[in-house]
């Protein structure tokens, strides 16, 4: 599964039940627990967002709301069946990377990577703008701080992550369970009962600005499409599935697909009836959980749940990054370093980094889920449209029996998204879906940048291609030293162990401390000869540089061999070794020799 | 003058005309421009620091400002003498430090290096307050923005201390000539005409709060001595000045004390007759200032030229807290580190923490002058009294002729000179000095703590005494190689000239990709063992460190060679080299090996 790959790739395989060793066995129950976080929490903002367009034309045209989320989970129901047949064709894992490389090739590889890339910072800013919306329904004392509380929430996530976190199906099986039984819970209770849903929160009145036309009805379906992100997860963690797993995932893709759907229309037939619209700091969910369990601790409860899956749901992005960009980096598209990500460095910068660019998008959209949507859905739309055209291009090509009914409905499945991304593009240019036309493309030059490097160094390097033999040489090995003492007969031991020749320098500015040295040295007689340069400036790198760069000239190996005093306690780390330091900084800028380092280790 | 310091210590040496080689030929003349600025500049602030602590016993006793300015002024008398006489004991340049380290010892020294660190961040401090007042005067738009007025000229200075200056006695004098005539103007001037001065600025009625008891005269005794701060700056220039230097130099300073005495003197001889008080926004030098030259544009470049002195006062620490820093370093007492104050990050490192205190400084005394001031005058007088005990000291060790008379003199000074610092001590205690108790001892402690740490590395490392020879061993040199390319070769070329025996390792997840580079190696046959890693989990570090630690097991001399890709170009160095410096950091960490890295230069 080298290049499985999407918004959530390869988390099963990375992060899940990390002690078993490469093999997974979840039932399609645990996938769901496990993988479809992510979809199922967008109905904390996804019926929400149908609202909030649909109210410039009035109350009255709430109404509009259930039509508008029928279409939805048509596109839902499409969507649905397009994923499980990427389940079938790619059961490595088959994100919109993977497929775009296999399938469209170049640029739209690059276009799949760069959405991708938008989606994953997304996903932490719009998960946790709207956890934070549901604390404050909760607690009213938060309204005015949500930005605040998002940073709060976002400083939790980094810390978590930047520890390390071993997560497991079954730790997340209990919230997602909770999390679904609560909202049906909503539906079931609200249709029961008679009285209308909106106890909590202060009436708005609402300009009506628009009239109810074809224009808004569009806008309102785009937005409402932001409850499908996170529908592709299942297809990219096929692996984690027990055998046969493409039979598990598809079911539970099917599972999902039921469920969310479910979701979506109960929650749209509560909105019509109750005629439910924005009311001051309460989201819309919110809302219906006063109208379904009273405004007591059950209305707060369940306040505190969705935002718990809310940042679960963020919490998906800090493991997917890392494996995307690793992914990039194997195909020479981000510095290789990135292709490290188990090694803790390299993981803690993806983490800061995605950290620092999701606190700078929510302060920029002061914590506003509603400007998010149209940015965030951008990218996942470019994903799955890029998903179902590169399946109806395999289509094409495989021909396998029944391949054109297989092609038609990801046609319109494509169709159908790319649509929905161009209504968010067009509709949202100015309110901040510039930032994606301009993230998208800077991204995808950089990647193309970055390869194009890549070829040519290996050009350079001549990889693949069988170099010469080494030369033999002799070599001659320089120790730069201070003083006679124990850390001189280290260094020494290990340079004759190396050189073929062996020769010390100091470097002092004072005729007397240099005759102190020379007689100690002749004292000591360790069998090496000893060069004083005479610097009356008292500098130290310099002399020593001009030193081994005549010595380079004759064509042996160089080494110059520093020993560094390494202090036990890492605090007097600032007392020693700065000039070691300096010293094979400047020869590594300056000369081609090579620079080795000794260390010393000292009892304090 | 290997201890030569103070304040000011050396700066003619390191940064007067630096292409003449150690040979320096100040006249008496030059040398007042060259280091006098500090101490002229004096009575930018001084004789305001008098006025602001007599108006609180009401204008009247604004009287009172003559005779504290002559009691200062024999004080001066008595520093210039004294100064003389350390010129004439230590013509190599007699800092506080040097004094204290030659006749006093152990504490008082790390006491004067103490004060002189605190005395350097203060200097830039109160001249750039003092500065931005003089600007403020003239330009009553900036009197609102004084603290950013600030800052903004120590951005200046940073920026040019960061690339380096090269100052001339020269480029000095025309500034200080013009400085010292335009004071004495006003002076004559002032004296001259017969109206009162004060036309500019806003009156203010300010309370009475006080009596004109002797505490009140103490105090205004104490700020007035602020106008002495920099008298000692001749005493460290000795070595830059002309043979007979000790002769010019005690010329200049009595130059200096000549011309500093006839400024404070005239100036409260103004301040009297027309009753100067602090008027909002416009300092006590720019009034007199105004009664002298008008409110035009001879007003303005007055005080545009007394803000340019001032800045170049400051200045003078950016020059002299790295000498001081290299000299601490010297000793023992700063990490060795400051001792290479020449190499430009070090030196870069000093300017930018200077800035940064000073900022600090600046930000929490909302760039008032007046606050500033007795932090300051506590350091320069903790010197002053040091440097006159010291002599003491020196006069009764060696009795010269006259002997008595020279410590007397010097005697009078230290208890003078220490009643300040008492007075600013105790009265300011509450208002800021608390902050000069706590840095000078911290500082102190740091000292002490770095000399005592330094005291054992040396006793560890067996300084000073012969070592064993260093022993004979046979060596494995070890070459982490990721494919077959020029790159290989290159490192395959320095490890065989450098090992008695060679193995490249290299690490793969893949048993494909494993086998493939196998069949290259055995293809290409460059006579090295190729040793393959098996690391499933993708890991580069790890796998290395552990085979590298097993190696280390024989007792052979084992150093890792680390080939590293040098792109030409800076913006492409985050593309190589990663893996490698994170392999160098973990086997320094975790191993005793020799880790040498070797450069391959790209052409891109």
């Amino acid at each position: 599964m080298a290049y499985g790959l999407s918004r959530r790739e390869l988390r099963p395989k990375v992060r899940l039940l990390p002690g078993e060793g490469g093999r997974y066995h979840l039932t399609s129950v645990e996938g769901l627990a496990a993988l479809s976080l992510d979809a199922l929490s967008s109905v904390a903002y996804g019926p929400e967002a149908i609202v909030v367009v649909l109210i410039a034309a009035g109350t009255g045209a709430l109404t509009a709301a259930l039509p508008i989320t029928l279409a939805i989970t048509v596109l839902l129901a499409v969507l649905v069946v397009s994923y499980s047949q990427v389940i079938a064709v790619h059961p490595d894992g088959g994100g919109a990377y993977a497929v775009a490389k296999k399938d469209l090739g170049g640029w739209s590889s690059l276009l799949a990577a760069a959405s991708l890339v938008v989606d994953y910072v997304l996903t932490v800013a719009v998960s946790l703008a709207a956890g934070a919306a549901s604390l404050g329904s909760a607690f009213p004392s938060l309204r005015g701080h949500l930005v605040e509380v998002c940073l709060a929430l976002l400083a939790v996530l980094t810390l978590v992550n930047l520890r390390g976190i071993a997560e497991s199906a079954r730790v997340m099986m209990l919230p997602t369970v909770l999390f679904i039984a609560t909202i049906l819970g909503i539906i079931v209770l609200g249709l029961v009962r008679s009285h209308p849903a909106a106890v909590v929160g202060t009436a708005q009145t609402v300009p009506v600005t628009a009239a109810l036309g074809l224009l808004l009805i569009l806008k309102a379906f785009a937005a409402g499409c932001s409850a499908l992100t996170g529908v592709e997860a299942i297809a990219n963690g096929v692996p984690a599935f027990r055998e046969p797993r493409v039979k598990r995932a598809q079911r539970t893709e099917l599972m999902l697909g039921a469920l969310l759907g479910l979701m979506l229309v109960g929650l749209a037939v509560l909105i019509r009836r109750d005629h439910v619209a924005p009311r001051g700091g309460v989201t819309v969910l919110a809302q219906l959980a006063a109208g379904a369990y009273g405004d007591g601790w059950v209305y707060s409860a369940t306040n505190v749940l969705v935002a718990l899956i809310l940042a679960l749901a963020a919490n998906t992005s800090f493991g997917g990054l890392p494996v995307l960009m690793s992914l990039l980096a194997r195909d020479h598209r981000l510095p290789h370093l990135f292709g490290l990500r188990k090694e803790r460095p390299v993981y803690r910068w993806g983490v800061l980094a995605l950290a620092l660019l999701s606190a700078v998008l929510l302060i920029a959209v002061d914590a506003d889920t509603q400007r998010l949507i149209p940015l965030f859905a951008i990218g996942v739309f470019i994903g799955f449209t890029i998903s179902q055209v590169g399946l109806v291009r395999h289509w094409r090509t495989e021909r396998p029996p029944g391949w054109l009914r297989r092609a038609l409905i990801n046609g319109i499945g494509a169709v159908m998204t790319a649509a929905a991304a161009l209504v968010f593009l067009v509709s949202k240019f100015l309110d901040g879906a510039w930032v994606v036309v301009l993230a998208v493309p800077l991204l995808m030059w950089l990647f193309a940048r970055v390869e194009r490097y890549y070829t040519a160094v290996g050009l350079e390097l001549g990889l693949g291609r069988i170099p010469e033999p080494p030369e033999r040489r002799t070599s001659l090995v320089i120790v730069p030293l201070g003083e006679v003492s124990r850390l001189a007969r280290h260094a020494l031991t290990a340079a004759i162990a190396l050189g073929d020749e062996v020769v010390a320098v100091a470097v002092h500015a004072d005729p007397d401390t240099a005759r102190a040295l020379r007689a100690k040295w002749d004292e000591w007689n360790p069998g090496v000869r000893l060069d004083i340069i005479d610097s009356p400036q008292r500098s130290l790198v310099q002399p020593v540089v001009k030193y081994v760069q005549r010595a380079a000239e004759g064509g042996r190996q160089i080494a110059v061999l520093i020993p560094e005093v390494e202090p036990r306690h890492r605090r007097y780390q600032i007392l020693q070794n700065q000039r070691g330091i300096l010293l094979a900084t400047v020869l590594r800028a300056r000369t081609d020799v090579v620079v080795c380092i000794l260390p010393y280790r000292l009892s304090l």
